[in-house]
């Protein structure tokens, strides 16, 4: 049985929602804020209309939990926005997710709290449902923008004294989270849909370059340990060497080359390197290590400056459950045959937490133009309404699977 | 006739000055304070001991004036120190200069102010004397350190009102200078002497990237147009062609690299670098600027991010005298054969100023270690009196040239 997605419906509810906060063609619903609990108490009355049993958590998370009998899925997103932002990030999933639910469905839905990063906690909702946020952490958080505490923000959101819920892995078979782009892989192939086959992993590196800082003008090139000077050839050897090394979508970054003292007449005496690749693949991530560290021994053998790698961050990969995969691939090929890709996530999404405790997917909806973190991010309706419909169909494929 | 200089009074007097303001093993003498006020009265003393007539103007110059026939030379250097500084950096000039007095030579003694510039102006002293420094520079002008301004200075260290003294050009043959090497290529070429080329000229460039700015976890490296990593293979360019259009001594410098925004996780959407190349020679000058531009076009032809140079000074080289450095050449080959070499000075001195209007030449002697600009400057009392001998020779065979 192929769930019938009331797509008008669903697109009537992201409209509405789009008016709390509304910022020019956006949304400005900040953590907390009157705009953000507007909209959560919003959709606990959707839910509570479409007869889920709504709830709203100690860390500002709204539930919609199904009262029929399962095997049930879990699906949503985030329903806060970044600040003067678009109307799509976060919302699509949750509104996504209510349409499962009244399509008939046995789905609870869900809206984790600050995906955005408002506060000084990565993925506080998400974390909190898994057990995996304390209330040391809780504690010392604070507004990035105003500085208020979170207990202050929560208790003024009038959350203060209400337990935080906690997820029940046995009651799920997975979590599917819909969500847009964010970049222009879908748009510029002409594709309507991706699956996303997991969420990167982030491997950030700091490389220090110890040289000799000396006057410009009195040490001549046959004298100089110049600490720039390596770093500039070492990443060129890392421009050269990396493609050979990566995987189809593996991204490498170099954010930040902070020369020191950095004046114009002063060779530089030490180099400090942001250095980061992402992939999905375990495998090839330790290749890029392996091969990151053999540019480095190389360079040390070559040059007069020493260089020096420090791991900040060696993530695990979030990887998508392969059957929920399938799942979804066979409702985008019957939806929209030959418009959909299998893709990575690049970036950061609740589904990544909720992996930690039960299979996830997600699905992707092009972004026009890539603009995300704007209020000028759009998405087409037809493409919103087609996310829609694969999204139910991959589920009721999934759950007699 | 080859001039005697008395060596062990030229030591003698530059140990006298040490102790005027002594730190550890250096001096501390910034300008106009009360220790390099003391100095310059001190400095007078014994040009009038030797039968020149002292005199200091209005804007901290020391000068001693040869009361017999000309033709004349002019000789010195500067007496402040940095702070916390060598003992011999500039005051080697000055006793050198006052060693060539006394030896019977027809030779101006000069001090001039602010080498080391204490104050927001470069070179004020020697700029003053040729005529080019404005009442409103000065007026402007303040203590890099402690902020006060220049004209308060003057009045504390008691020369308000004291005219300011100019350069008579007719007067002189030419200038000698003698100076620390503030570098190790005569240590560690085993030698004693440096006879100088010339002043190089800096030519500074400002070197903008400009990219897109984007998320570094959902761009495809096909989708990116990093702005660092444009830098990155530049520089690397101008590693690898630069050594070919380079002359001997040309030394080339990139202080900076600053990715915009420079954080981890974003792709920089600007790159700002401050690269520079110095020279003697203005022919080596203009062939490294045409490839540079030669390498920033073809950086422009294969790169997606655009670079463009902007110029931000443009030096032009002070050449030394080939007569007078034929002069130094010659007495040492006498003094010291083969021990001493032809170099540039890759540093500014007070010669480059003078010599918009008198032919100039200088004379180094080796800095221990190459140590500068620090109290444990040293260099060895030998090479300090072959210095002086040299220089008193020289200034001699050139009288007669």
């Amino acid at each position: 049985m192929v769930p019938i997605v009331d797509t008008a419906r669903f697109l009537q509810d992201l409209h509405e929602l789009r008016q709390i906060g509304k910022f020019k063609t956006g949304v400005h619903r900040p953590t907390f804020s009157p705009q953000d609990m507007e909209s959560r108490r919003w959709l606990m009355q959707r839910m509570a209309e479409i007869g889920l049993e709504p709830s709203i958590d100690g860390i500002g998370n709204v539930f919609g939990r199904h009262k029929g009998d399962g095997p049930h899925l879990l699906s949503g997103s985030h329903i806060e926005s970044q600040n003067e932002a678009g109307w799509l990030d976060g919302a699509l999933g949750v509104i996504g997710a209510l349409a499962l639910a009244r399509s008939g469905l046995p789905v609870d839905v869900c809206a984790f709290a600050d995906e955005e990063g408002h506060f000084q906690i990565g993925f506080p909702g998400s974390r909190s449902i898994v057990g995996d946020l304390t209330e040391e952490e809780m504690d010392g958080s604070r507004d990035r923008t105003s500085g208020t505490p979170l207990r202050e923000a929560i208790a003024n959101a009038g959350l203060a004294g209400i337990p935080r819920m906690r997820l029940d892995p046995g009651r799920y078979k997975g979590f599917f989270e819909m969500h847009i782009e964010q970049g222009t892989q879908l748009e510029n192939a002409g594709l309507r849909l991706g699956v996303v086959t997991g969420i990167v992993a982030i491997w950030q590196w700091r490389i220090v370059i110890e040289g000799q800082q000396d006057h410009a003008g009195g040490t001549t090139m046959a004298e100089r340990r110049d600490a720039g000077l390596t770093a500039v050839r070492l990443l060129a050897e890392i421009d050269r060497h990396f493609p050979m090394l990566s995987g189809e979508r593996t991204v490498w970054t170099t954010g930040r080359i902070a020369l020191d003292p950095g004046a114009p007449s002063i060779i530089p005496g030490k180099a400090d390197i942001f250095f980061q690749f992402r992939d999905i693949d375990m495998v090839v991530l330790k290749r890029l290590e392996t091969g990151l560290r053999a540019l480095i021994q190389e360079s040390n053998r070559r040059e007069r400056c020493k260089a020096t790698l420090h791991a900040l961050r060696l993530d695990t990969p979030a990887l998508c459950d392969p059957r929920m995969q399938d799942a979804l691939k066979a409702a985008a090929e019957q939806h929209a045959p030959g418009l959909w890709q299998s893709m990575p996530s690049g970036a950061g999404h609740d589904a990544q937490i909720i992996s930690q405790k039960l299979p996830v997917a997600m699905l992707f909806v092009p972004s026009i133009g890539g603009i995300s973190h704007h209020w000028a991010e759009d998405t087409k309706e037809e493409d919103l309404a087609l996310g829609a419909q694969v999204l139910a169909d991959a589920a009721e494929r999934f759950l007699v699977m």
